[in-house]
């Protein structure tokens, strides 16, 4: 079985080295985030992860969830006892407002305690997660009441919820959706069609279950401009919160997926359910964004995630299979081979898993900040820099983190030879639970295409520039700097890659859309190495800082690691860049009948 | 349920238009192998392939082989009918000699019959491949009444083959292999040992089983120069071939794997069998080595044909599924939605997989024929030059098509959403079945140091110096050629990446092998881009001279894709150039605690 160890100690230099946390004290809440309040967060969620959460992952892939008779979902062997010690711990409403039931800590602290959850049982996680999701929406969109009704049951995981998007015909483009609204006299509606995909739709975990739901009110305008959000309870509760009558909501199916076995995917049926009507008519979609963008952030940190247990595991295997001799000779000449990880091939495949996994994780804690300024900052314009910052990075974030991760998972897999295929060693599991973040809260071809299409010309470019002057600064600012030269020179290479691409879309995609839509993919991938070459560069001044006399000391280790990322896979934007200006031609040259 | 249209008429322009396979009519077996009866071989294995294998794979998925109470193995539903079937129409047999029971076809055809075969089911498709192998080393090796007892019984499929070499602590390295043989007096061997990761180990699709497996004679030497090779019957049969005995041979167990649910890998026990020495006493890896270069091919090959079928249902699907507009306005108005082809991203996925298909598949036929040169031609020279051709281009063949088959059902998957992740749309079974290729034979980090560390210095690097003489000196011949300019000129380019990674190789790899190890996967994938630019030049050159004014035509679309591939994957050469002049020595810095 994987084992799992949390990555506490590289998340707390993170927070206190690398982005000094304590300079964010003026915001709400993270006065209470005392360094020593956060080690001990940290820590017990990481206990949680790894002697709770971790040893459900296997069994969870084996059972899966399964229907009932009564229609019911049941989880796998021991996810309810989970679940139960999950809210005891009170982690759904760690960074929730103290007012609405929560804890009201940083959200970046609460995305680390994500990350170790994903890591020990990404099937368990994703039930939380969507609950947080929905909080969020309640707290920016809901009504006083609605909030006072749903949110503090949400945020002490009482109650679970859900985002209930896509139809079968319909999950990119949602101005297809034909769910149904009709109003009822009394302030709230009737709701009815069929809603897909629909993860912890139906659960036994949890008293209830709070779907939020996009449908369209009797008469609105087709398309997305004709789309409300709905909160549509699966039992609906009495003004003092306790339980009253079932609504018209059912489980129609289970999906039979490639992984996440343990997290129900579900067909909801809504046949007249009663529902009320969350933010403004007609604004649904704009409702929906904070959630998906929320959930974006929470996708791409998936990604990550799954990649470092895979690498864990790997490194753990390198070291214990013995098998072949080093190519400069025999290492451990009493063994009967030395173990695989003296093949620098074997070396290269791990530290391609750990130069992205340290890289992102910093990515993750730098935009959690961002998005924490965001909602708590009371200086407008600091705000308005955050925005800027959570909108271009998170399509980054979600695209490029759940790509590489799954890349990853399937890297560390190859570690294993033969064992990795077999499903008792678990990487083989990684890799099928690792494949769906690439694909769900928006498929990354369209995360590529809200960059390029929406986010770099955004008022004016004005967050593409922010970011350029940024990492254009700190190169220029480092430039003489003895250890970080050899690493701001090939950013600045890698910068001014990611400067071209931007220039030929200015000249080539304006009027030729083609051109940006054939390149988008690439341009997300040649940001990510920027922006992770970037975080290398961040963590490697705070390590140099930290540094202790041992080769084999973690903070030598992230220079050594920063050097490989600098030597093998920052490189990879010259390619990047001569896609992106190759344009459209040959891709859409074909009749659609050649393919 | 996927489709699969076998791709008969891209097979038969290889062989006809673009490598002249009648200019191979002097070989053995070439002459029988006219237009009309190439033409009709493939027809009739597409059909059964289309019309027989392929609606089996997804049940055998799901059902998988099973023990039974005796010990013995269950195949899925249909595969012991669909197996019989296989056998009457002789196809194990097809390039096997007409003296040992075979057709005595060329090499060639059989490998674009089991592309064929593998496309549409590649669990079923193992049998009768590892049969072949076996057949190979009994051809090879075997003493005379070997070869009459164990092949043609082979050839028709009554009896099938497999290879045990893998034993739990031993897959890469075989010297640590400890199953040993007793001499017996009689001529026979106790053969003792237990091996692991035997595909076929064990079912009940023929009447015999004939395992090869790898021993240590009792005295013999240590390491890889102890071992021999054994023939093991399951029955053990009488001279005139008729079944007698059982063997001391069993299945101990089967694993649960990721994929190829369909092919049982069996634990065998070998509890005092008795086995026959095939060729000479500790010569064993020698022997085998034939059969894993066989197989090596043949498993470059399966990456290939998943990468095909997965193409073909994406293709489809992405003009199937109507969701929002092309980016330059509605291309279909009077669909509530343009099907997805008409987004940039969604062809570029496609073209994607295409450019590397067509490409795999010449490289299969120009190294197919290079087989058939080296096993049936009597001119010495020739035999020589299509050895060195396949050993310098095996290892390629078998990492990058299987590493870059597996990338392409993923990108496949991707292009259906939320569909792809979905059991019943299987697509993500292609991707299951489509990671062991990776794996299995060597893994594709072994493949590379046997190119590295073995292929390039081999015989003064006669070979290497043999392919880059005919690349270059294609790239001059049709430098000024109207349309094969825009192709050859990034090819010479690339080619000049790949001849510089080779110099830097000699200059700091010699005395200095880490540097190799280190760069060792970036350089087949390097020559890898080059042979399949060099394939897209060749089969663009074929086309030009059939092209009908027609723009949707096959010959057009061989163009654009030439032009797909030059300007969208071929620019990748740069980048794995920069990874191999990195050298060692971050990858080999950190001690190994550090991991």
């Amino acid at each position: 079985m994987p084992a799992y160890k949390a990555p506490v100690e590289d998340a707390l230099f993170l927070l206190n080295d690398v982005f000094h946390i304590e300079r964010y004290a003026n915001l709400v809440g993270f006065s209470e985030a005392t360094p020593d309040v956060v080690a001990a967060v940290l820590g017990t969620a990481a206990r949680f992860c790894e002697e709770v959460l971790a040893p459900l992952n296997q069994v969870g892939d084996e059972e899966g969830c399964r229907r009932s008779d009564d229609g019911g979902v049941v989880t796998p062997t021991g996810f309810k006892e989970a679940y139960r010690r999950y809210v005891e711990g009170g982690w759904i409403g760690l960074a929730v407002p103290p007012d609405h039931g929560g804890l009201g800590l940083p959200d970046t602290i609460s995305q680390l305690v994500t990350e170790f959850m994903v890591s020990a049982n990404l099937a368990f996680a994703i039930y939380p997660t969507l609950t947080q999701g929905a909080i969020a929406a309640l707290l920016l969109h809901g009504a006083a009441e609605q909030k006072a009704l749903y949110v503090p049951k949400l945020a002490s995981g009482e109650w679970t919820g859900t985002m209930n998007l896509t139809e079968a015909h319909c999950g990119t483009d949602l101005g297809l959706v034909r769910t149904k609204a009709a109003r009822q006299g009394d302030g709230s509606y009737r709701i009815t069609g069929t809603k897909v995909f629909i993860s912890a739709g139906e659960h036994d975990l949890a008293a209830n279950i709070i779907h939020l739901v996009l449908a369209r009110i009797e008469g609105a305008p087709p398309g997305t401009h004709g789309l409300s959000l709905f909160v549509v309870p699966k039992i609906i509760p009495q003004a003092d919160g306790t339980l009253g009558a079932p609504n018209a909501v059912s489980c129609g199916a289970l999906e039979d997926k490639m992984g996440i076995h343990a997290s129900p995917t579900c067909v909801m049926n809504y046949d007249g359910a009663t529902g009320w009507l969350v933010g403004e008519e007609n604004r649904g979609l704009n409702a929906m964004f904070v959630m998906m963008n929320e959930a974006r952030l929470g996708v791409g940190l998936e990604g990550l995630a799954l990649s470092e247990v895979a690498y864990q595991n790997a490194a753990q295997y390198a070291k214990d299979r013995l098998q072949g001799r080093a190519l400069t000779g025999a290492k451990f000449k009493d063994l009967p081979a030395d173990p695989i990880i003296v093949h620098p091939d074997v070396r290269r495949m791990l530290l391609t898993i750990r130069a992205f996994n340290e890289a992102a994780r910093a990515l993750i804690v730098w935009t959690s900040l961002q998005s924490d300024v965001a909602r708590r900052s009371d200086d407008a314009k600091a705000r308005q820099a955050a925005d800027d910052h959570m909108g271009l990075l998170t399509p980054v974030i979600k695209g490029v983190l759940t790509d590489t991760g799954f890349a990853n998972t399937v890297t560390a897999q190859q570690v294993f030879g033969g064992h990795g295929y077999i499903r008792e060693w678990g990487m083989e599991q990684f890799v099928r639970d690792a494949r769906i973040p690439m694909i769900y809260e928006g498929s990354n071809g369209i995360q590529a295409l809200d960059l390029v299409g929406r986010k770099l010309g955004k008022d004016g470019g004005r967050a593409i520039m922010a970011f350029f002057a940024e990492v254009q600064g700190y190169v220029r600012e480092n430039a003489a700097d003895a250890v970080l030269k050899p690493l701001v020179e090939p950013l600045g290479k890698a910068l001014g890659h990611l400067q071209q691409a931007t220039v030929w879309f200015m000249q080539n995609a304006i009027g030729k859309p083609d051109n940006a839509g054939a390149g988008a993919t690439d341009y997300m991938h040649l940001m990510g190495l920027v922006v992770l070459g970037y975080m290398w560069c961040r963590i490697a001044a705070a390590a140099q800082a930290k540094l202790s006399p041992d080769p084999g000391g973690r903070m030598a280790g992230k220079l050594v690691t920063a050097r490989f990322f600098m030597e093998r896979m920052l490189p990879e934007t010259a390619t990047r860049l001569a896609r992106i200006e190759a344009g459209a031609g040959a891709v859409m040259e074909l009749p659609v009948e050649a393919f």
